[in-house]
């Protein structure tokens, strides 16, 4: 049976706009993951009336209503009771829950009281499932009535995102006969629009699996979905799909279900044994961030240096100051001193260097704003690129880094750069 | 007169949970601004039947509907066609649009071939006053019908924010004999929870100004908003605000209207001439790269040391080796060899350095994971701090860089650290 469900967002902080609503993002893709049709999301504030009336409208379109936000202890989390009332329902008091939120509250704030209001939380829709709460104090839950199915989850995204996972999913995968599988396919140095002019076809040809591109600033992600009977099936099914893209893009394609560029680059160089640095000038410590992001980075990752100034360079990492005075900061001879530097410093084993241009402003030479040169340096030797980016200041430090990694990668890997 | 406001959004890639819906973030931010109610945000996909549906539901509930997306030139990009249909209006064609997406594409996509559909971005409604895109190529408009006012966007976040200030704002504050005015008051340091004890009646109290937290992490942010027929009255109504909050949390308040606390020190060290140098174990360049974000902090940042290995704190800082065997890499000795270390190196005015364990995993030493050492040197000396934070890795970080950068704030204002 083909599910359509709503997802219905509770809470007047998002109608403020002062957070974006990540809970209906997670839960949506989430939710198309295991192959339920989202057709609505609804953001309605901490106000009885139009709760009721977003509730009431959502029954009308919807045979899964999935709910976050307004569980907590105020008076105005009233997400349960306006559920409630809605499939006639009453709410029970859950002993153990009780316990549990007694409980988080001693360890986690150090002797903050308990006030009656957090009572509230253990207060639950009869007969329902019961999502216990790892990460906070409001459970949420299931049930079905009327022959809808709805869940509730907690607002904070840390706490719904969890819970969404540990509670959620499980609990959909019941209603389908069918079992959902993907994988993500990451890919880099190929332009989003030059990827789906390639693909668009198959894309959209495409029902089981599904073949569907995701937002990744400097990158591309596709996910090939398929639904079947069993793994295997699927994951036969989704076989010559994967085949196709790898044909269309080659060695653009950096990781399967891998994340990130810099989990790739990282897991290579665990397993060759073999480490890494990096020097940055307009990426200002990027770079460095992305990598050191991922726990574990230690063991691969020796450091290096942000060389925002000319002196830095030579200070930090050794680049002739004549060598910036003749070729200029930004330029594949400072770049090459800057990687093969930052190697010889930190004694990693492979070093990767930027220099460039992030703008707005130029910096006093012809060098056009948005000029990148990247060198990667290992005991082979030091290359160096030049990619010139139209694009403001943000994203071209997005790009450079990506594109950093990538030559990273593809030189680890024995790619041609 | 009252209004009350429904934001629109139309995208499947939202229900397929491909991006947040950060215009509506945006949209409802700006809206509130103005004080105008949002009730209820609505998301649909590209599918006529709902979005006529969704049109149908906001006129009953709204006086002013949003639309973010659907603008675009293919066949699935319904919105105009939709709206006219809901409120009897014709699409007319606009010669002079239909010259500014020429020329945009000429400009932007090296000769990539205009198509037909392309000029259906050149028809709006009947009567509208259009919002002409400086971002892309879809314009906006905004059309009053039936009481209600109709204002539609286009959905890259980009495009949708941009005239959403330039083109959306300035329409709807037509609709205002009054003037909304603001200030958002930053301030770290103090938890969000302490702010909000403290200030927690004034906000629930207050109605015009109004006092508002946003969140922020590792921070907190407060808006004060005032509505007045003039700029003066509105200030004089949010000064007495901004006192009172001022008392409550003292120099924890770093700025005001300042975006960041990354903007405050850049500012402050700009004015004094001064220089400064980052040296980061645990953040892995994250403080590097939240001042780097800033265009022109080379005027100010001259850089430093990502020194996630030992090895890499000798060879780039100075920092002896037997200092680190001794005291341990995560030590308040190591912290001040590593601040005062940058110093020297980079030629800095002041210089700040982290060492920590971010996690999940510790060092092998006795020192628990969520320990940080925060050390600023300048011309009298170098000064150290320690805290503990019992958060996940990705917290830390950026707690640990917000409290690098707070350190060096006080220290350059002379404030008790």
């Amino acid at each position: 049976m083909e599910h359509t469900a709503e997802i219905l967002s509770v809470g007047t902080e998002l109608l403020l706009g002062n957070i974006a609503n990540t809970d209906a993002k997670d839960v949506s893709e989430a939710l198309s993951a295991l192959g339920i049709n989202v057709y609505f999301h609804t953001v309605v504030g901490d106000n009885p009336e139009r709760v009721k009336q977003a509730v009431a409208i959502a029954k009308t379109r919807a045979d899964i209503i999935l709910t976050t936000g307004g569980l907590g202890p105020t008076y105005d989390d009233l997400t349960k009771q306006t559920l409630c009332e809605a499939f006639g329902k009453k709410l029970e008091f859950h002993e153990d829950i009780a316990r549990e939120i007694e409980e988080f509250f001693l360890k986690r704030t150090h002797g903050m009281p308990l006030t009656k209001n957090n009572y509230q939380q253990a207060y639950l829709p009869e007969g329902c499932t019961v999502f216990h709460n790892d990460w906070g104090t409001a459970p949420g839950c299931a049930f079905e009535a009327e022959g809808k199915t709805v869940l509730m989850l907690p607002g904070p995204p840390r706490e719904c995102r969890a819970m969404l996972h540990a509670c959620a999913v499980p609990y959909l995968k019941r209603l389908s006969d069918s079992e959902i599988h993907s994988h993500n396919l990451h890919i880099i140095g190929v332009g989003e629009s030059a990827v789906e002019d390639r693909l668009r076809p198959m894309m959209l040809e495409l029902t089981n699996p599904t073949l569907a591109p995701y937002a990744k600033e400097g990158e591309v992600m596709l996910r090939v979905t398929a639904k079947a009977g069993s793994a295997e099936e699927a994951e036969a099914l989704m076989a010559p799909v994967i085949e196709e893209v790898k044909a269309a893009v080659g060695d653009a394609l950096y990781g399967i279900d891998t994340g990130s560029l810099e989990n790739t680059i990282l897991d290579i160089l665990r397993e060759q044994g073999r480490t890494l640095a990096a020097a940055e000038s307009c990426t200002g410590g990027l770079i460095s961030k992305r990598i050191t992001d991922i726990p574990g980075a230690s063991r691969v990752f020796l450091g290096g240096a942000v060389t925002y100034s000319n002196g830095s360079k030579t200070a930090l990492l050794g680049v002739p100051a004549e060598l910036i005075r003749e070729k200029g900061a930004v330029s594949a001879e400072v770049a090459e001193a800057m990687a093969s530097g930052a190697r010889r410093v930190t004694g990693a084993d492979v070093a990767v260097a930027v220099t460039g241009l992030a703008g707005p402003d130029g910096d006093g030479t012809d060098v056009p704003v948005g000029t990148l040169f990247v060198a990667v340096s290992d005991e082979n030797g030091t290359a160096v690129q030049k990619h010139v980016f139209e694009i403001d200041r943000e994203r071209f430090r997005i790009f450079a880094a990506s594109r950093a990694l990538d030559m990273v990668r593809r030189r680890i890997c024995g790619l041609s750069l």
